[in-house]
């Protein structure tokens, strides 16, 4: 093993830690600050883990897990879209691939093609843990929204169709969760905190 | 499935979100604030899966990761222990167990056994990935500290040979990343970050 392989998987981990700089739209629980990309791949890695019972198909949870670890990395340059912000997900995915271009590329062969074979997955939500990974990645916001008040959701205006519509992701890997994400969504309208439509 | 066992997975997952409020000694690289111990599992998750090949005996990875998402859970009642502070480590694990008590109980049976287990094995360092997600548990800190011109470390009045006595868990796990960490830290001790012992 040579040093200058483990010298390259240092140099990309102490790089991963620029993640914890990439504020997302929506707060922490108590709404006290804004969460950052880093501590929600944790948060999202953890609750793969413990709702992979409910997807509607059986998966790996720690094959779906580790996807989580990785899915928001390219962030590090691309920065965070907001999942509403339809013309900032135009450019997106060009920022996120140039991204995935230059991050991985910095591990050693064989761990940067299993990193970007593992993101290019979720992205492509072409196998079960991808979907039922998208699914959490809806989620979560979506709960931390309905926890703060709605505070992201007021902020950005947004009225209960759009968050259906956006959230119904969910649906594709879970009907167990996204019936119980549609109850949080409506309820959240009927206390107003989100707009009607 | 029941309704109540999702809603009890849920809760506890909005239990976790307190994780990114635990603020620990450490800061993220370039300095400019403290790391919360949400993202420094994030990150220590990854670097395991990541630098699993350096074991001294073969190691899951994804076992070893899965570990690192939950060893810091009990931080959420039990609060941040700095490694170097040895009276604070007294009553650590009295904290650190009555809080896993409280906060893993919050979960069906099941996994709230399974999470117990892993993060019992954690502690006692018992299996070769135990001993190995102890070692990067080190390991990033002293990288953090390193690359913050031991920003840490100085604020404790640390020395040399306390810092490598209390790394040197690392070398329990590995060979190779023990003598990368010594040999940072003999860098730090010649660069005047770390006070001569």
């Amino acid at each position: 093993m040579s040093d200058s392989r483990m010298l390259r998987q240092l140099k990309f981990v102490l790089e991963l830690d620029k993640l914890k700089q990439v504020m997302r739209r929506n707060y922490v629980c108590g709404g006290s600050r804004r969460e950052n990309s880093a501590e929600h791949s944790w948060e999202t890695a953890l609750t793969v883990l413990l709702l992979a019972e409910h997807s509607d198909v059986p998966i790996d949870p720690l094959r779906a897990a580790k996807m989580m670890l990785v899915h928001d990395i390219v962030e590090i340059d691309a920065g965070d879209t907001f999942i509403y912000d339809a013309q900032g997900r135009t450019e997106q995915q060009l920022r996120e691939t140039r991204a995935a271009d230059r991050i991985f590329s910095m591990l050693p062969e064989d761990q940067a093609r299993e990193f970007r074979d593992l993101w290019d997955e979720f992205e492509a939500e072409s196998t079960p843990e991808s979907r039922f990974a998208k699914a959490v990645d809806r989620l979560m916001p979506m709960l931390h929204n309905y926890d703060t008040r709605g505070k992201s959701w007021r902020e950005h205006d947004l009225d209960r169709g759009r968050v259906l519509q956006v959230n119904s992701k969910i649906g594709d890997a879970s009907t167990t969760l996204w019936d119980y994400a549609k109850s949080v969504i409506e309820k959240a309208s009927e206390e107003g905190l989100l707009r009607k439509d």
